[in-house]
């Protein structure tokens, strides 16, 4: 039996009838983004490999084993999170195909190799880094909100050199990044191919943006259908519950 | 009288009743893109200066001058289409305020002056330059939507010299085209601060972009509330029809 740690809890992934998962608001509960971007991305089905940076407890490598069959790999900076990730893989049973690692994603290319993912994903931190007298006083909910240890920069170019050519790469931002993403994304030999914006409601501004890139692929963006996460009324969007729930 | 030449029509500015236009579908009839434009456009209301870039039979200006109490000034490269914008200036009665100039937009600079204006607006070619004998053989149809005259990055250096530090920069585009967009924005400091993109339908990808930056601006960019042109059942949406014919 895995244990359960502190002020942690067992959560329901929602979709995922089956699956588990260990979180706790105190460090980092998994969000609305990390659900939206695992359904974003694209997926290598049956072939290649998969990694995803600043996994957290590991949530995003958990949804995707559901849309795949490959090896995913977990990085996370933060002990006490990693710990939470070691243990999802193992309460769903996932040991054989998931494979949680504790450092920090700018050495993962010296250590993973170059160009060697299919697709890498990432839910980075949002924000520039604050004074520290303006920072999250909660140190884990900073680290994963600030760019405290990661600029969006450091971000983009771990994924970039860890991306096969042709590869992907998928990320979930704000959109008000859009321009910063955008420049580093091409800096670093990764071009926007697919956009998903996601509003809160009809007539507000987009506040959820979805990203993917070809590693060193051609121009040709698409900017896909809106998104809404909830209706007039505030209820959550009908196309929003068949995401959280499954249809 | 304003003369009509040839295969021209009289057709009516819709939302502006009592407007008129010259047009033909064979040089180059204004199109949704130019409504939408002059109507996303943050506009100086009395004091300062507008330029319109490809402004064509002056559909923009004409726009504008609805919306905004100062000058205006369209440029248009082809002859019989600078000819129409200044039969539509008289024919609007429009003469003290809109001057219409026939010439490149790579000579404005220096003919009307670096960082003059207030808001820069334009609805360019949208297409790289195909070979010869792929582009339309209506050559004032090819040069309106080809890059012939003009590359992406000849048109935003123009509008970037010709505008003010903290002024505004609007174009029409087409969403495919973003990143370049984004990339040549920045490298002529226009940092992008408004976007919205437009579908045709729910469900479908984005045909039209929308695009605002500032001259010198800080980046913060905000992504609008999606626009549809059209219902499920084909028809114009409720939303649309209120640009085309007012409310």
């Amino acid at each position: 039996m895995v244990q359960l740690k502190g002020d942690e809890r067992l959560d329901f992934l929602l979709a995922e009838e089956d699956m588990r998962i260990i979180q706790s608001d105190q460090v980092f509960a998994f969000s609305v983004d990390a659900v939206l971007l695992a359904r974003f991305t694209s997926v290598p089905k049956t072939r290649g490999e998969i990694l995803d940076l600043c996994t957290g407890n590991g949530v995003i490598p958990l949804f995707l084993s559901r849309r795949s069959q490959v090896n995913i790999t977990g990085v996370e900076i933060q002990s006490r999170l990693h710990d939470m990730a070691l243990r999802n893989t193992e309460l769903n049973k996932l040991g054989s195909r998931l494979d949680m690692i504790h450092g920090d994603l700018k050495d993962m290319p010296a250590i993973l190799g170059n160009g060697r993912f299919d697709l890498v994903t990432c839910n980075p931190p949002y924000f520039p880094t604050p004074a520290n007298d303006k920072r999250n006083t909660n140190e884990h909910l900073a680290i994963a909100r600030h760019e405290i240890y990661c600029s969006l920069e450091d971000v983009v170019k771990a994924c970039s050199r860890l991306t096969k050519s042709g590869g992907k790469v998928s990320m979930v931002h704000r959109p008000g990044r859009l321009v910063d993403i955008i420049d580093v994304f091409r800096k670093y030999q990764l071009e926007p191919k697919r956009i998903q914006f996601v509003y809160p409601k009809k007539g507000k501004e987009a506040n959820i943006l979805l990203i993917e890139a070809s590693r060193d692929g051609k121009p040709d963006l698409k900017v896909l259908p809106p998104l809404y996460t909830h209706q007039e009324n505030g209820e959550y969007s009908q196309e929003f519950q068949e995401i959280l729930y499954g249809k």
